[in-house]
């Protein structure tokens, strides 16, 4: 047992913001996370780091050409987003485990976004989706930069869930018509499922004869491959990367039934067709200025959502080991990441869930694991990609519906009714919202349903009048206990610190309690539980004040904390103060009885002023 | 002394919102307050309103026409709404004492909304201001039925003070060219100043001849006319009277000038002109959706501007007789005034401080002081129009740049600055833009700077690692207090409600906390000054709860308050929990310490990780 001889404030490790780690890193090492785990890699990190990289190449090469798809580009597209902005993020990211690259969401985003400038198939619609991925870079860097990814804050749970599920609904419903083999366009949902039942009669059946095995195969391999090679006896591991190896084996298997039988357009099957074969080309996204106009409220929007998704599977995962990520340089990461993928020829990024969780599970130690997946991604698009020729697009939407229809989340809706109505209300909104009106209007409404009901509590806190216990010191609400008061003085204890957003609250709080007695000589603002009080606050304690000046009556304050006396003590307030700054509220309430001379009544009728 | 039987939440009184007046008002008398002063009213009530009437009435035509006058309207259009308005507010509006009519911020504003929909002196100028009118009245019913009122929280006191001084800048600068005689327009300051300079050399010298000595005179009558009356062995009342009174002289005697030495149009001096006789017209509002769509966003902020002085000024003066105002139907009340003054041929209207406090101090008891003065204001547009044919503008101009310059306030920044620096950087910050570009943008940008520091503040808030103070049950911050801790168990107090805003802060913070100390097995969350927990808080908790559990560290609660244990029973997160819900901190941090069986630490030491 040791004495403590100086308070933690005194060492520079709980001065800076990052705290104890094994040592405090430098701005360099903050800004290049990869110098700092660079230094201990070593050839066991790096055999970890490999078969990760293996596992989630083999995972992310259907993902990506159905992405890429889903947000109306050429599959080989999607291979590209997969390559550079995995090598950027293992330099400026700081989670070791989080894979990055295109996913279903932000997809979904940029097909609305790319869809608002150009038809699907243009040299504009690629020249605006790898104008998003530059611009949400740019913006992610910037907001990293400022420090201001608090802003992410501005998206609650309740829309973020509310988003993703109805994402999820929009991405599934859009992916509809390549399995079932018909055209059907939409920008929202009833649009979709009207353009899909007026299309029924042209359901291409071959298509369907594709699509729906291939659908039913990736359900049941999720929960199914597994126990299955466990029975035959492979060992868990192994299961488990051959269960998530499901979509390519079904991307294979139909490539080779549409080979054998010769079901490509002619069967009326969609198919890839000639994918480039090569490294990803350099690409510079549009500087026209009416274009950027247009896209940077989407390119905020996927900026924010990838942020906070990211993120807080970087964090899950990182908790598991005991590790940290730093949210600010995870801004400047997966911005670097989007800028590496606007520059080769990519489309916005950001971390994907599955395929992390699948990285960490699989032992990646270190964001390396993500520049090996990346150098993967590469040879596959160097070599494989004339095996693509076959591939049917149902394949692909099928993967995809399965992978979506898991973001949807029935459970929660019931749960935030039963919790909170205002959550409810913003949950609701946010998915009925984006299913009418799409993702931006969706993201947008829920963004300020929530800060609307959030201003709507924030505007009139918590507050009581306040009497004695009788036979102690404690002063509680006159609503809820027996205690004492007295006509001549009120006590009002307020639970939450002034700023303007309730200092118009407060003056009409206190007033109109003041009108109610007209006895009052003294009011008494315990302030035990205000942290802060803002200009606004303290303009509405000097009107109180005036005001009850005017009346005849005096204002007290009580329990005031250090800091805010502080600062109070920096204006004239406390020299216009009609009355005194109690230390603590039982002895004002002793003082000011006397004051008057009368004795306490026990009572909370006083304190209504019903005499 | 006797004893409190019930409490007062059983009492109607408590329950409803407008607490014990001498008798609750019913939703009639609540949306009609005629209904209840009007019950009272006596002939006593009516001299003393009529009084008032007389003297506000003497205040406001000078004021009307020169509002209309810097609105860029015909100035009888300012009679016409200082007419109907009054009339409107006298029926709905809840203060007694508020003098409703054009006042120079939101005339100042309908001239930059109108100005940019059509050039002054046009049929559209004025059909935009009386649309701006209608627009703003709608939107301040709807504000009040729907409870709104809150939403004016959003001005902070440092925004709404920033943009009156800039708007008095921008007001006299602008009224500067009617003293010189010139023309000079220009949408922002610079641009104005810039104008003004240019026609230095085609100033009017007869116009400044009137409007200087005009200027030097009210600036004069307003200080030194009382004690010189008074000197004179006037009564004070009177004196009073007659000071306010110095306007109407002025422009009484500068009619006389221009008409004795024929000084009008020949002379170059601009005079008011033909000024139709008789009462307000109806008017109807365009209905025109292109027109709408480009004046709903300034209606917007003259209706929430209007709105916010209006019940500083009513609450002010309702405090100094301990009556009450009720927001929510004020707004009801400014917008059946302006929705008056649209019907009227007027434009946006709402309660001025200056004849306010006139009207109080005169001694108006009533609202009904309000219609009398319409009935002056009427009188006058029948009857005394003809008589302003020769009215120098550089009157209406002096009057007023006197009447603005006292919104100029110069010791605001440096008190801001002293107590508060956030405060000071959004007041400078509306100061500025609103100068350089316009009362629009700027009120909006106030706001926003407002918001995001709100919000920035709101994202971290205070929380402190704690540690029993030596032989007490107190727990005080570590960085602060020589306090026992130990090793295995974290105590962690936080000082804010757990929502949105701060949720992903929170896991942060204690993740962070967490894994600084590895001999870590308990995280106690002190939720003591926690008043709420929103779904996104929750799902925080049951986030950090889970890392924590994948760390073999368990998370306890202790002090949770009682509204907010009962919500939390209603959800699975006590199931979950992985520790337990303490009643008192104390009790937690013994039990756990006694858990590990390791005796507590005197040292501030562990409880940062640094052994």
């Amino acid at each position: 047992m040791s004495q403590g001889s100086h308070s933690a404030a005194d060492t520079p490790e709980a001065a800076a913001p990052e705290g104890g780690r094994a040592s405090a890193p430098s701005a360099l090492t903050r800004f290049l996370p990869i110098l700092q785990w660079g230094r201990s890699y070593n050839s066991q990190t790096l055999s970890d780091d490999l078969v990760a990289a293996v596992i989630v190449t083999i995972m992310l090469i259907p993902q990506s050409l159905a992405y890429a798809l889903l947000a109306g580009l050429p599959p080989v597209v999607g291979l590209y987003a997969s390559i550079m902005p995995l090598i950027a993020y293992a330099l400026f990211g700081t989670s070791r485990t989080l894979a990055v690259g295109p996913v279903a969401v932000v997809s979904l985003m940029t097909a609305s976004a790319a869809g608002a400038i150009a038809a699907q198939g243009t040299p504009e619609y690629l020249e605006a989706a790898i104008t998003l991925a530059a611009l949400s870079g740019v913006m992610l860097a910037v907001l990293g930069f400022l420090r201001l990814g608090f802003l992410a804050n501005l998206l609650s749970h309740p829309v973020i869930s509310g988003f993703i599920t109805a994402s999820g609904v929009l991405i599934a419903t859009s992916q509809l018509k390549h399995v079932l083999g018909v055209k059907a366009g939409g920008d929202n949902w009833p649009e979709m499922l009207g353009a899909l039942a007026s299309q029924v009669g042209s359901i291409n059946w071959i298509t369907v004869a594709i699509g729906l095995p291939v659908t039913l195969f990736l359900f049941w391999v999720r929960k199914g491959a597994k126990p299955l090679l466990l029975s035959f006896g492979l060992k868990p591991r192994l299961a488990d990367v051959i269960a998530k190896a499901g979509p390519v084996v079904a991307v294979a298997i139909t490539i080779l039934v549409v080979m054998s039988l010769d079901l490509g357009e002619s069967a009326g099957v969609k198919i890839v067709g000639a994918v480039p074969q090569g490294l990803p080309p350099f690409s510079l996204p549009s500087t026209d200025a009416t274009l950027l106009g247009k896209l940077w409220v989407p390119a905020l929007l996927i900026s924010i959502i990838g942020f906070v998704e990211s993120v807080s599977v970087a964090q899950t995962l990182a908790a598991k080991r005991r590790q940290r990520i730093e949210p600010d340089q995870e801004l400047i990461g997966l911005g670097a990441s989007n800028i590496a993928s606007a520059l080769s020829g990519g489309y916005p990024v950001t971390g994907g869930f599955a395929r992390s969780v699948v990285n960490f599970d699989a032992g990646a130690q270190t964001p390396a694991a993500g520049a090996y997946t990346a150098v993967g991604i590469a040879l596959a698009s160097l070599f494989l990609t004339p095996l693509l020729f076959n591939l049917p697009i149902a394949t692909l939407a099928a993967t995809i519906i399965v992978a979506v229809l898991s973001l949807v989340d029935l459970k929660t809706p019931g749960q935030l009714w039963r919790y909170s109505k205002s959550d409810f209300s913003a949950h609701v909104a946010t998915i009925g919202i984006t299913l009418l009106a799409g993702v931006e209007l969706g993201v947008i409404s829920g963004v300020a349903v929530g800060l609307l009901l959030f201003l709507w509590r924030a505007s009139r806190p918590h507050a009581a009048v306040v009497g004695r216990v009788p036979e102690t010191e404690h002063f509680r609400n006159v609503e809820r206990h027996k205690v004492f008061t007295a006509p001549h003085v009120l006590s009002i204890r307020i639970d939450e610190s002034l700023t303007y957003l309730n200092a118009r609250w407060l003056e009409e709080y206190v007033l109109e309690r003041v009108a109610e007695r007209p006895a009052l000589r003294h009011v008494i603002l315990m302030a035990s539980a205000v942290n802060e009080i803002d200009a606004s606050g303290l303009e509405s304690l000097e009107a109180i004040n005036h005001r009850l000046a005017d009346g005849d009556i005096r204002l007290h304050l009580s329990e005031v904390k250090g800091p805010v006396m502080d600062r109070l003590q920096r204006t004239h307030f406390l020299d216009e103060l009609g009355g005194k700054v109690y230390l603590s509220q039982a002895r004002a309430f002793a003082e000011l009885l006397e004051d008057d001379g009368s004795a306490p009544v026990h009572s909370a009728d006083w304190a209504r002023g019903m005499i």
